[in-house]
Formats: structure tokens, sequence, C-alpha cells
């Protein structure tokens, strides 16, 4: 960063592009520009039915082609990022770019319905739309029922549902997948404030993402979150020679791990395991010890039950871990670039 | 309750009982006491190794009989209760009966260790044993490494992890386990102020507790809290004629349901499927409202990933579902009556 | 065994009696009568339904009380048995009673539909039940479709659903559950020839048997075979000091063990497991080597994925282990004594 | 196929190719040469560790980069095959290409171990490495115990594990996972006499082959067959217009379905739903009625429970479906040609 403040990049997001122009993989496509860590990118992002369903009346199965669905903004080439390194996203802003969101159900897809996986006989539950109006100044989110005449307003709590970099041996992944290279983990925890750390698998590293939320449950439990398009604003930077065998977070008040794949109980203890190392690497203490005290203070949220794996997190408070210093200070300096960014 | 206050049952606990004396079953034994709807019982529980583990010389396998681990104190019979029924117990405090918990690892049991169901060919994980001292006024629990001279101050957090009644279909069921009876279900939001509604599936219920934690991460990954005695205060009373499936609580601010089961996305979905029509009954919406609105607001944290099966729960915040009469006003009746005692 | 030849014990059932008054657990009830090892039981089991779907016209949920479904025959006190020994039993014959069985669906009971466990929001599969002739004369079982004119002769295969001896830990078990007491595993392997071992945990073992099937795919799909009473002569023994932590088979061709849990990928572990350790006994090797000859050799059938937990079966031909004594002999001997009582 | 008899395609394979040169994927490459249906294609392919553990001196983590694991032969590009379209491959012979195989054990890598999805805090188990000799007249492959002197002569049954097609999403999947695409299934039906049926995803289809096993167990429970490079024989054909949602197979007895994922469960769900439909198809009966049947008739062995998803199998007898034409009688004609071909 230069006395003038850093580096900032503005990525123009084509809210008119066709759907079939717009890329759907981690890994498998050609990046859009070349950053150098420390940049600021400003960009924007397509809600996951890049803006087809836009009311009560648009079904998904109607109105989008299943080939074509959560187009992600990206991917970036980050300079000098190595297979080994890790790569450092500080979400700085993420704000609904419009003031509505949708929701959805799509047969055969979410937790509490046969799926293609979960295979059953049943036919699809109904196909229904819900319209949300989103108020960016009192930060509410505006839930109608569709039968009655209930409604809610629940807080707004931005987020991106997808976050990731090209896989390792050589896949390239669906954007509805979620795994070790991060992808569709659908985590409430990637808002606004949050440094998430990725394993870098190829050269540049190949960063996306996508899948705006106004909020969701943890879980997604009825596999669509309030979707919307997103002006989202990161750092990026690089931490050499440190790999990240499973996307992590951090937070002023926590440290977080995730772990992705089926059945639940297998992503809860990738997540669990990740935790423990690192709260032994990060305190000195023995993995035993490490074992310990992770059982006693982690806090276990769901992300998602939905996707094509599950993802479990696991968040630690900081306050217990003593002072330590985590990803060698990056989340604080990240917050400093932002801060300057700001002014 | 009379013009004089609840009525009041003291249940004294013989803590030097033999524990081969003691119960560990839910159904399969007589109840020690019987009891009116309204009564206060003011009770005390062993910790789930019977006070066998005092220090960190003390090792499960060494001074524990595997038939005698987690000690129930009851059970009640609830006068007038029948199948069909729910039972509610209000808690009003639950607090360490002395200045000292325990935890430990026990061979081949624990989230992040092969078991006797997750069966590998691993040798087993060290056994050890922490010692935390409680203190009880400045409400810490003091974490001390074993391998390192680490240590924490964690915030003091009293709960049961095992509560429940007699299961149906004439079973007797170990305390080890959690299910639709409630039983060992390892979440930390069963502590003071919360009221726990359980299903009666047998004349006069039978609830039991015991399983003190003065506080446990979410999932309880090594599979042993920070175990210790309680004295205990609830008030217990009855919804006839209203059935409840599976154990659900209510808290100030929360809704709170739970599923046992394995794999743990089964336990997610029984919770989210018994929040989505409990959302709906309390709301009035029709049951696929329900699921968007619990899918956008539902927090979803593990409870336990190490028992016989696996517990989940979902919250809802009451905020969202404007001004609803949850279990016919249970909650706030029984916080008069804890109130009334207080006095 | 006297030269006059095995002890005979016949033990009539009454196939009139009200539903209420049979045994529906595994514990918690008396044993109908006391026998020695060595004796020979001819018996009849009732069908899963206690002989009340008898038609096409039978739905399960109109005609059947809930409370009063799998009911057993026994259980039978062994003489001798005690906590740690094995209890052998070896079927020497199971034949239908009568010349029909049926099959049902079942609301919220099967693999292939949502269910209280694998909880979602579908309503229940259309609930049918099927008839099928019996020809016990040309082994055939004949089904007809309901919704057209297709039939077919399918092999008749008699075996027995459920098996097995009071479970561990004072609990109660219902007879719709598998476990390591034996229970309802719901295995084809259950058949005529085929010896089974359980471990006692009681003293007496209290064996009981029921759920006769005509015949069953693996995995009992649909949740319910085609169901029938049976007329069924087993032989019973004790292998004293020997403990089966898991239900096993043997019979002229294979060792065979099982495992019941879930997810079914912990019951093939359970299995598993269970076949290295016992052929790592039995030929000497390391458990490695066990590991490794059992990797290239087991056959891996499903027994049922429709229970409160599923069942796994791991079978190793007896050619691969060269000349092995396995249970000291048992299944030879008891074939032996079911010769004997032929003649 | 013309008087002089079908169009024959040998693809040589260079054994002693650098295994960075060989290929990995399902997707993302190139095709080694193009094919008209009906061509019987004679190649061979690499064992799994290509060609690098050929002593039990030989350590998997020592020979091996784990980049490249399980190289494939092809992609071949089927002329005339597109999305929606299914892929039929007949397998003519598949034979040993020398006179012996490894197995091993893998770290963190097998159905009894922790590993990287199920991830515990175990250190890794012991690893190995067994050598067989494989006797290609008398049809034996010969184990020798590592630890004792137990040997033992297995049936030889070659097979290819892992058989598919590029997936569809644009996704490029490791030749180490499993799913509709086929992949690697690792399934001891997929020997020589079988019909294997795939959907067609992407012009060309780019079938590829390859992880050939002199014989394995149902659930390669160690993780690693009796791995041995192959010379394989098949034929290829196309069905136009007919998608296959799952990878099917067919033998002169059984027709044959596949479910991969997590957990085992949703794998047998997939095979079962898979099963029931084309039973409904192939009989005209309707889908509960062929629920039925399948439940009485269907075998459901384990393919493999060790990949990055588990893989399940559904047979069923043709036997029972009376007299069907299954694939538009494509098995017949591909015995056709292989005859012409061997005569």
């Amino acid at each position: 960063m230069s006395a003038s403040g850093p580096e900032v990049l503005r990525h123009e997001l084509d809210e008119d592009a066709d759907p079939s122009s717009l890329i759907y993989t981690f890994g498998g496509v050609e990046p859009v520009v070349s950053i150098r860590p420390g940049t600021v990118v400003s960009t924007s992002t397509l809600d996951c039915f890049a803006g087809r369903v836009r009311s009560t009346s648009d079904l998904v199965s109607q109105v989008c082609d299943p080939r074509f669905i959560n187009p992600q903004t990206g991917p970036f080439y980050v300079e000098g990022a190595e297979p080994g390194d890790t790569l450092a996203v500080h979400f700085v802003s993420i704000e609904p770019r419009a003031a509505w969101g949708v929701s959805t159900t799509v047969p055969l897809f979410g937790a509490l319905t046969g799926t293609g996986f979960t295979a059953l006989l049943h036919p699809p539950l109904p196909e229904r739309t819900w319209f949300y109006e989103i108020d960016r100044v009192s930060r509410g989110v505006h839930y109608a029922a569709l039968d009655t005449d209930f409604t809610a307003v629940l807080p707004l709590d931005p987020m991106h549902g997808t976050v990731g970099v090209a896989p390792p041996l050589r896949e390239v992944r669906s954007s509805l997948a979620p795994g070790d290279w991060g992808g569709n983990m659908d985590t409430p925890e990637m808002r606004a404030g949050v440094t998430c750390y990725l394993g870098v698998n190829v050269p540049g590293a190949l960063f996306s993402l996508g899948d705006g939320h106004a909020r969701q449950g943890e879980g997604e439990t009825c596999g669509v979150a309030v979707e919307c398009a997103m002006d989202t604003v990161f750092v990026v930077d690089l931490i050499k020679g440190v790999p990240t065998p499973w996307p992590r977070l951090e937070s002023d008040e926590y440290v977080i791990t995730t772990g992705s794949t089926k059945p639940l109980e297998d992503a809860f203890r990738i997540a669990q395991v990740q935790m423990v190392r690192w709260v032994a690497e990060l305190t000195g203490q023995s993995e035993l010890d490490a074992y310990q005290l992770v059982s006693q203070t982690t806090l276990s949220p769901v992300a998602n039950v939905v996707d094509t794996v599950y993802t479990m997190v696991a968040k630690v408070p900081k306050s217990v871990l003593g002072d330590v210093l985590v990803m060698q200070g990056m989340h604080a300096r990240m917050k400093g670039v932002a801060a300057a960014w700001s002014a």
C-alpha cells in the first residue's frame, strides 16, 4: 500500500449479460483480470438465478435453464499465488444492489424433500416463489406469506453463499458444490468484516464469488436464501508458504473453520479437527489439550444441508485463546487497508 | 398454587450411594415420589461418573464400572400425566454443588475417534482427565492444559445434558441414549430460565434428569463436558391433550425444537420439520410458508455428535412470529411460579 | 444328547391370541420356558402383523394397532447362559404355516419414502397391500401386481427377520429395532441350515424370534417382506466364556458378521471390523493381514435400510480361510443334532 | 457391422510413459481417437499406481505422486454421441497383462480408518504392500500374509474399477471420484460379459477406463483391490435419444443399477429408485407395483465404501421380469459383435 492508499480495482458487472455467457464453475475458466496482493476490489455479483426470478409468478423451473444456475464473478488471478499458499479475502462491504430479493422452493432440492441424492418415490413439493422487499436504510428484509396475510420483518444480514478458488487435482467444480476449495458453502458467517482464508491450488488462485443472500437461516433449509444481486468490496492478500487445507474465516471475535462433505457428522468432524489443530498451533498446546479446550468452547452452527455436500462451521472465541497471532496478523492488517480505502 | 405460594418438594440426593444402587435408564424403574402439576422440585444430581472421577489421575476406565455411567435423579411420577399429554419442566436454577468439575477422554468414545459404532482399526486415543476449578461467584470455569502451562477462564453456563421421560413402546433406554423421550440430548440450551416440553408416553410420565455440565461446546466434541454435580430447582406442569412428538424448549427469546438420530442430517431434518410445523401452527401459516420463514430465520446449532445417536437443535426467534401464544402460555406461567418460589 | 436322541421341546403358539397379550420387546418380559443347551425347539411364529393383514383390502394403518407390531415367540431361558457367553441357535427348518403371505407399504416407513427419522414435508406414499400365494411344494412365491395383470413367480426362501436376546445395560428394546442383541436385523441369511451366534447379556440369554419372511430382497426396500407365520425348528446351545460383540452367522460355506446402526457406512464398518478380527483370530494372522484378506474376499450385501437402524452383513467364504475351527466346531455339532432329530 | 466383421481399433498403451503425461480426469482432456458406434476396441490400462508399486517394499506414499494416481486410458470420442443419448460399452474380455498384482494400505484412505473426510485425531494405520501372483491359466490369485506364513488362493475375477464419461455441468472430475458419469465406482460387477450403460453429457461422450482389479471384495474395504494392468477388449455403441441418469449394467442374468453418494443409504436409495423406475418401464407396471417387486427380489451388494463418495449396486434377475426388451436389445446385439470379433 502506498501513501496514496491501497490499489483499487473496479470490476464492472454486465447485469444484462446472457446467462450462457457467464461462468458457473471453479476452475476451467480464464481469469477476468490479474490483481496484486493488497488490492481493494470493488465489484458486483448477480443473484443465483442470474436475475431471472423477479416476482412470485416466476418459477425457477420455468424461467431458469438448469445449466445456468449460480453465476460467479471472476475469476481473479492473484499475482504470486502458488499452490501451498493461502489466499486471504477480507470483505469490506456486501450490500444488496436493489431493494428486493427472492426465495423459492425448487423441485427435488432442499433439506426437507427428496432430492436427486436422497432419492425417494415422492412427487416434488409444490414450487413457489417468495418476494422480499429489502429496506437498505432500516436494514429490514420484509417477508410476506403467500397463503395468508402473515408478514414479518427480518434483520438484513448480507453475505455471499459462494466464495472459492480453483480446486486441486485438475478438477473443475460446479458453483453449486462446496468443498475444500470453498465454493457453495452457504454459511451466514461470510459477511462484511470477516476475512476468509482459502488454500491455493493453482497458480493465481483464481478466486471467484457470487450467490449473495440478504440473509439466510443456518442450514438454508429450503435450499434457497433471500437471494439478491450484491455490490461487494473486498481486499485480497496472500500468506506465502502457509497451506490451508479447508476454508477458514476470522472475525474480530472468532476463529472459524469449515468442513464440507456428507454425512453431516463428517462435515462436523472436518471442521472440528481443523479447529483442534489450529488451536493447538495458535496456543502451543498439545493436540489432546486443544481437543479438550475446543470441546468446551466451540460453537457449531450448520451452514447448509442442501447443496451437493453439506457444510458445517466451528467457531471458537479468540478470548479463550489468550494473546495469539492468527495468520500472521492478516485480519487486522486487512481491516487497516479497508479503513484506508473507506477514508 | 395457593395464596401461600407454590407447592415445594425437596428431594434429597444420597451422594455416597453405591453406584449400583442408582438408576441409569428412562423407563424400567419405579418412581421415587409422586408430585402434583405446579410443584416446585428442589433436588440434586450426581455427575455422569457418579463422582468417581475427582482428579487428573482418575481415569474413567479405571475408576468407573461401564454399567454404572450417567446416574439419573428420579423418576418423578407426575399426577394426571397420560400418554398424549405434554410435560412442561421449567428450570428455575441449575448450580454446581461443588467448586470443581472434570472432563475426560474415554477410549472409543467421542466425535473425533473411532467408536463402537464408527468401528475402525485404530487403537484408542490416549485417556486423560482434565480438572476444572469452578468459581461460582465470578462465574468462571478454569481450564488448565495437561501438557503445557496454558490456562483459560471459560464462562460458567450450567445445564443438564440428560432430561427425559419413560419412552414409548414399552422400551427401557439407557441414560446414555437420546431420543424422542428426551434423554441424553446434551444441548447447552437446557439451562436455567428455559422450559422443556416432553411428550408423555406412560402414566405419570416418569421424569428424570442428570448429567450436569458447568459448560459444554456445541457438539460435546470429545464426548465429555465439564461434568459436575448440580443443585437444581425446577417446576413441573402438564398440558393436557397436547402431544409433543420430539422434545421442545422455550426461552424468553426463542422457540426451540430438537431431533435425535443418525446421520446428523436426519437429526437436522427432524428438528426442522418439527419447527416448520410448530411455526405453521403458531402463526396460522401454511406449511410451505412456514418452511420459507423457518429457512430464513432458524439457528441450527449442534447439540451432540457423540452419544448413541446425535442431537440437533433448531431455534427461531419469537420476534419474527408476531404475537403468538406458545403452549398455552405455559412458559410465562411457570416463570411466575418460579418468581413466587424465589420470593 | 442321550442315545435316544436330542431333547425336544414343542412350544405351541396360540394363533388366536389377542395382540395385546403377545410380546413385542427384547428384554422386559418373563421367559415362557426354560431349556437346556442341546435342546431341539419346535415352535411357531406369527407374522409381523399378528395375522391382522390377510387380503389386499387390509391396510396396516386400519387393521393394526401401532403398539402391537412384530410379536415374538419366546423368550426362552437357556439354562447356564451368563453374560460373556455366546448363544448358538441352529435353524433346522423354517417353513410357512400357511399357503399365503402379504406385503404392504406402510405410511412413512420404508427406504424410498420420508419417515419419522428422515423427516420431510412430503405426504406419505399411497398405502397398499399385496397378497402372495405360497406353493410349499413347488417352492414358489406368487407375486401379482395390483395395477396391471403382471405376475411373477419368485423362489421361496424362508427366513426370520427378527432373532435376538435381551439387550445389555438393562435396556428393553422394541422388536422393531436391530442392534448388538440381534433383533430386527432382517437379513435373508437367517435361513434354515444356518447357525446364529448371539452374545449373552443377561442370565438365561432370553432368546426370542419372529417376523418370518417367505422371502425378501436385500435391503427390504419398501420396509415389508413377504410376511407369513412360520413353523420353525431350531437347536440351542452355549459356548461358555466366549463373548460375541455383534451377531454372527455360519453356514456350510460362509462365516458371516453383522453390524446395525446408521448411517449405513457405519453398519458396514461394524460388520467389516468384526470380520477382520474374526478372520485374524481364526487364521492366526495379524489384524492388518486379515484386513487385506477380507478386503479381497468379502461379500457385503445389505440386510435392511428401513428399520430404526440399518443392518449390513459381511460374508467370507470358509474356503479361503484354510482349515479353521469356527466357534469350537459348533455348527457341525448342531447339524448333527438336527440330523439326529430328523431321523 | 459389415460381412467382413466389426470394425476394430487397436489402441496401444505406452507402459513406460511418465505418470505426469497420463490422464487422471473425466472431462477436461482431449480425445485420443474418434470411433464409430459398433467398433471393437482392443486396448490396455495401467494399474492405479501407474505401475510404480511392484513389490512389498514399494509403499504408495514413497513411490507415487498423489497428483498422479489412477491413470485412465482414453478418452474415446464416440461419433454421433450427444447429451441425452446412452453410451453402451460391452466388455468382451478383461485380462491381467502380467502375472502379478499388488494391494496396499494407504495412509488415511480406506473404510476402516480415519480419512480426510471422516476426519479423526488418530495417526494413520501402518502402510503396507501385499504382492499377489496371478496364475492366468488356473485362474488363481495367490495371497500371502506379510506377518505370518498364511497363504490362500482366491479366484481370479478381473474387472475395471473406473469406467466413465465426461460429467455434466462443465465439471471435470478426478478419476478417484465416482458419480452419475460413472468414474471410480469400484464394483466387481464390471467384468467381461457385461454391458455398461452411461448417460452422455457432452458431444462424443468421451469414454475412458482404467483401474483394473484381478479381484476385489464388495466394498473394497481397505481401499485397494488386487491392482493390475489389463488387456481389455470392449465394444462401443449408442442408444440415441434415451437418457440414463445413473450408470446401469446388464449381464445375461441381471439388470443392474448403481448409485454413488454419501451417506451409503443415499447411494442405496439412488440405485433402488433407478431400479424401481427401470422395472416399471420394462414391465409396464405402476411405480408402486415395481417398488413391491423390487423389494422382494433385489440383491444389494456394496461396491465401494472408500472413494470420495460411496457406490451401491441393485441387481434384479431378469427371470422375474418376464419377456422384456432391455435397452432395445443392445446387450444381445453387442454379444453378437463380440462373437463375430472372436471368430
